[in-house]
């Protein structure tokens, strides 16, 4: 676990600078809700020490060392990945009318839906400058596996919208919506370095799959969390999902298995009005007790399992592959 | 005029199917949001036959013809510029609170502010994947002149929003804005072509420069129609920039004047509450009298001479440039 912080910490550092350069070719008051969302300030200007984890350059970085590249080749990538991944944080806060991420208010509240809608795009084009301005022979291939994830992304936001207004969600799309709200932008961080070296198109691949393995296996441990977490360490209030009446995929799980609990379940998550602490732990009750919890922990295993098998089919560097695995995990195997 | 009515619809007719097919990658609630928005169906799904008028894709196509090359191979650029200009209008609607578009009722007034976000984002991608995935060995170069050019579009959009909040804005702001706002989209239009056929810089530049200058001439004839419009050929209310209290072109003009005029002009754009008729029309004659519709005029005109002289210094297909000239003037010469 130290070595995978240390590791982020190392990419963090390798791919700050880099941001910052980019972040340059910005207006000065989308640079500035731009840098407030990094937590590198506060709102009024004053440096800041916040952030997120940086788990998408990372994935980035290593993914030009496991073919043998110096990290340095994937690093337009690495850029190129957060600031898709920043992108789609500013919209959906704005669209989930979330008011606070990490402890910080949202660019939304602070600055106005223009601010969120205005600097998520900027981001999103200059993802693109960015990699398509690199100079490698490879930055076309690059670009056109990041819009297609970012297609994939926007796509899974739209299902897990459309979700919410629907009474019924089968499993299966339930989960088609995570490998693209989630698992989209981790697959192509996890192959984008790769790409950028010219590595083989079976490689490139092999990578890409364990990215893809990694988010859906992340989105179930994450909705594990928003129902049974510990509010201490997900940062969240208890059953936060739960009072958001969210069909994430333990809930779809329980749902779709019928029976008296799963008919119970569907007439709760319909029903009106703001739920008490007895109802949530009754409702969370009914989701283990038809086996959602168990499933759900169980398949983010499975997930894992198939994502590591892929990086074994092809030829890696053994170090850069144990980093990538490690780092899988760390993500992964939080306080459930 | 006739002449550059057939152009427009020959190459409505020639990308329309590409659009479709395009649009097909897309989920189906996002498609039938794009395909409302483009005018092709009603809210109901009802076929309907509205849409622009599509200038953008006709400067792309044509942009290949100038310089020698069939228009097919501009049409992923042609379809592409015509995405990230309704990625535009969808997310602008949405800031501006614009309720109607050519006389129907926009996106976020049927499906909220979430479709519009959506639907906007998801056109910005599907533009990028469809330039690199065209197979042109030129596609890359293509995609980073619309990068670049929807980075500019997202910054004047920035500026516009800011206007608004200040007192003063230079005339040379405004400009900047409007070149952002409305000029880097049709400049990459009119050289999106060029560079899909490979064409050498001092070409595309020249095109770029005419497509550039056509945009500013368009906004300085578009603000005078918005202060001095025929609402019957307009399409909007009369003096409706001025109800609005819109720092446009003539008016960030009239108030770099200073003078009495300007100085009454200024007092009156920061009043609080809706204005009269009467109010308007000694607004619209503040603005005239200090020479501001004069000199968006004849600013207008200079201009488009501007971008008509780069298009000759460059060896271009004759017929097709006359074309591009003829579409241009067509774009800028309405009724004022």
């Amino acid at each position: 676990m130290t070595v995978v912080l240390e590791s982020l910490h190392r990419s963090r550092d390798a791919i700050t600078p880099a941001l910052r350069t980019v972040l340059d070719r910005l207006d000065e008051e989308t640079r500035h809700q731009a840098a407030y969302h990094l937590g590198w300030i506060d709102a009024d200007g004053a440096p800041a020490h916040g952030g997120g984890k940086a788990v998408r350059p990372a994935l980035a970085l290593l993914s030009a060392q496991a073919v043998g590249a110096p990290p340095e080749t994937a690093l337009p990538g690495a850029v190129a990945v957060e600031l898709v991944h920043n992108f789609s944080l500013l919209h959906d806060d704005l669209m989930d009318g979330d008011e606070e991420r990490r402890h910080r208010r949202t660019v939304w509240t602070l600055w106005g839906p223009t601010g969120a809608i205005l600097t998520g795009d900027a981001l999103l084009a200059l993802a693109q400058e960015t990699l398509l301005d690199c100079g490698l022979p490879t930055a076309a291939a690059a670009a056109r596996l990041l819009a297609r994830a970012t297609s994939d992304l926007v796509r899974g936001q739209v299902q897990d919208v459309a979700f919410e207004r629907r009474t019924h969600v089968t499993l299966e799309e339930c989960a088609d919506m995570a490998a693209g709200k989630t698992g989209a932008l981790l697959s192509a961080s996890a192959a984008i370095g790769a790409v950028l070296a010219g590595a083989p198109v079976a490689t490139v691949d092999a990578l890409a799959l364990y990215g893809s393995q990694l988010g859906l296996a992340f989105q179930l441990i994450d909705d594990v969390l928003g129902i049974w977490g510990d509010p201490a360490v997900t940062g969240k209030s208890v059953h936060s999902d739960l009072r958001a009446r969210k069909k994430s995929l333990p809930v779809t799980y329980a749902l779709n298995q019928g029976g008296t609990a799963g008919v119970e379940l569907a007439s709760w998550l319909s029903a009106p009005g703001e739920p008490d602490e007895a109802e949530l732990r009754h409702a969370a009750g009914l989701v283990a007790a038809v086996g959602g919890r168990e499933w759900a922990t169980a398949e983010a295993a499975r997930r894992m399992a198939l994502g590591e098998a892929a990086l074994r089919t092809v030829d890696l560097d053994a170090g850069a592959c144990d980093e990538l695995i490690a780092l899988g995990r760390f993500v992964v195997d939080r306080e459930v």
